[in-house]
């Protein structure tokens, strides 16, 4: 499984608050039940408190996933979990946009904090 | 008409709230009033509580719908009830978008809960 | 002037509180002052409280207008007060979308009570 | 400068609140600075209180903007006064999309009294 | 590192509230890291309180970063600084889109102050 | 029946040969068979030899069509033949595209005369 | 499997050589293998010599595959055959858009005579 | 009447056959019939022989119909003979697409030569 | 390195020429030179001679590529290879489309045979 | 001025005929008349005889126009020179398409070699 280890961080070139948000349309993970491959869009929105990711190592991270067996729901809440401990953000949220499957496709979105109303509104 | 048996959960991988989104674009069923078919998109979006809706049998509920006789207005609702009663969800929504008849095009809204403001505003 | 008589209902299949959309991109009806076509999308959203209106006697109430003389304000109006009156839904919006006119193009909102936050958000 | 003499009004249809949108695509002015002329889309929303204004008027009101250097703050905020003064709505914004100029372009916003929560939600 | 003494300013032409948006499609920068050319779309939003920025200054204050060495957090933010402080706006955003890299494209949101209601709903 | 009468001309600006083509997206007209009313939109193309069709009587032309009863085949010929006819072009094509009946859309193309190569090129 | 009896037929309205395009963009049919429904759009393009299809027939030919089972190749020439046979038309063409299974959409594409350079062209 | 001799030119920087496409969507100018403004987007197509068009000049020359009143089938064919006279290219192309009027909008070609086969598979 | 050995095919259905495009959206292999992942969409185009491709072995064959290092040159040539050999179809061609890499995104086309004139036109 | 001395190349895996396209959206350059940055998208195309162009090296050799002083036509044609020279490809086309610049954008086409019969018809 993907460790969190991966991640780099750099200190936050501010103490205002502000958003960041990173778009991978390039995720792949593996089905569990079937073996087939599953691609997707990861799309990391947070807002700093003292660290940003490093986009590079992000990019790493995510890649490893390439050859996992995990569930969308499973992924989705994993990765929001590994980077909202590592960076205690003041808010983090992942979105997941898979490729349909048997003619579904689906989104998942789990969140670490309430959604700022400067996001929601910008 | 469709069985709710059909439908098959899984526990959910989390206790933190998060929401799920499955779009079948290739929903269909039959006017019960000319016998002519109907084509449409069904959005499923809930919260769970404790569980998550298996992906395939979710497909073969829908299927199961194919030869019935049907309005917009009831399989929307019927498909709203089917899975809050089976899921106890925190949220559920359906939304089926109907191909045009006769120049008239359709959305029909079902929910159960209020919407969360997590999803609104994500 | 089209009649509200043209229109049917049927009873609404639950009485838990869901949305309709009807999208009528085929609407036409005359300009009273140059004679001229007019062209537009009507869509009519609402909250059903006991009955749903019957698709087809709406299109042909929609098609009743085709040659009557009648303002872009008035035909929005109208048609928002005929099915508000006959239908006494919780909520009732007219969205209409006309066509360019000497290179302005128009939207006419008219509605009946206030906008549901579940739809607002959906 | 365009005199609000040549918008002509008349009397709204219904004492119900409802919307008007009228967007024009074919705005063009001058820049006072180089001489250039510049193009835009300017798009009138209001709330009608007594009065609605004649779609012709407002045409001939917008081309005679044809040949007059004028910044995009100001234009935007003239038609904004001149609109507002001559019907005394309930609400009223105007909205200027400009094409770009050096690469960049611009919207300008102005408004006369707050954004109905019918609209905003519409 | 870019000077927020290129930056002009003009009175602005009301004491009414309005705003302003100009999207500069055409930013580069350079990626301190690897040295490689960074592009991206820089949208500026604000509420003037006495002063709006004139759109020539703005474009040159944006090609001078043209060569600077600076990563996508850093720029957005310290445009966000530089505007701000020259204009003392009732409200100012910068929003930066940057084309991908390694598959991940991003955006950054700085601002100053509360996103006004007016803004947020029109 | 629309009478070819109601077209006028003019001599062509030119004797070197080029192209016109004017796209109606409001055409209407009747099915003779259920009475429903049809929407298409009406392309016209043409190598003029002496005269070029006036726009405003083309307009009025096609506004005949209004209330007639009459196939989507026989509207695309009979407009070909009208207006081939009354100006003797070197070529000339009608595309009707019709909104959808029943699930499906239609588009019918009747020409007089070869499609010149600088017209298939351009 | 569909009968091309179904079929109806009109006489051509003129004996001059034009075309004719129907899009269905509700086709379903059943795989054979797996018993899942397959979704898509079957676009038919002929040159009529004597006759041209009826269009409510051609549905309701459509629809009588809804629950067949046969292999996306097959469907498309078996339509091609039964058209081509029925009608005797100086072009025939049968474009077949299948959404996605497993990742993979196809289109098949089957015809009678060679492609008129008027269409090719047009 | 808008002068050729506002254009200038440049020596093409290669004999090598090459071509230039310079599309302008702000171009404008006055119907003579009704007095209302025409908008429009310029497409200027060409295979030099010995010079090029200078940008500038060509925006200005352009510039100079703003009051002009001029038909669609004179303004097309005006600027191809200005063009080509001024400039003896190898193939010279105006693609002139007009906004609508009365629900109409059109397309007016005119050429100077036959279209390579190079840019026309190009 | 995948083995055409996973391929199976069927006997065309048809002894007329037709053809078959099949696109897979989801193709990833592995940059050997900088061990990342490629992105990239396959489309098969073919006119079968005796046998078709079966879908699903196709799938399976293309998912063989996920870990191998390959560039895009030669991935792309290869399949055309392995296909072509395996077929002998009338005519193939491979189009993959790859997601960019350093701020450029590249297409590579292989094919055995000429482009057939009813595709091209079709 | 760049140096075709950037560019690396590798065999071609393949004699027979194939098809490279590499899509470069983020080139900047500089206009020798006013000093400021233009922007454009540069698409190569060309099949290989014996070499094809090493995509690291062709992004860095792009890279160094960026603070070039040279005029579009220029660019194009040099890079369209340096590319043939140095790979002596069976055809190569370079297709520049600029940003506007005072509301006029350009596409400027240098080739080497006629359009191959297969590339035109992909």
């Amino acid at each position: 499984m993907p460790s969190a280890q991966l991640l780099e961080f750099f200190d936050s070139p501010t103490v205002s608050p502000f958003f960041i948000e990173h778009i991978n349309e390039e995720f792949t993970s593996v089905c569990p039940k079937t073996g087939h491959p599953d691609f997707g869009t990861i799309t990391l929105r947070y807002e700093p408190k003292a660290v940003c990711v490093e986009l590079k190592s992000l990019k790493l991270y995510y890649q490893a996933f390439r050859n996992e067996g995990i569930y969308y729901e499973a992924v989705t809440n994993k990765i929001c979990a590994d980077l909202s401990e590592a960076m205690s953000p003041a808010w983090l949220q992942i979105v997941a946009d898979w490729r349909g499957r048997g003619g579904i496709r689906s989104r998942i979105v789990a969140s670490s904090g309430p959604v700022p109303a400067a996001w929601a509104r910008g």
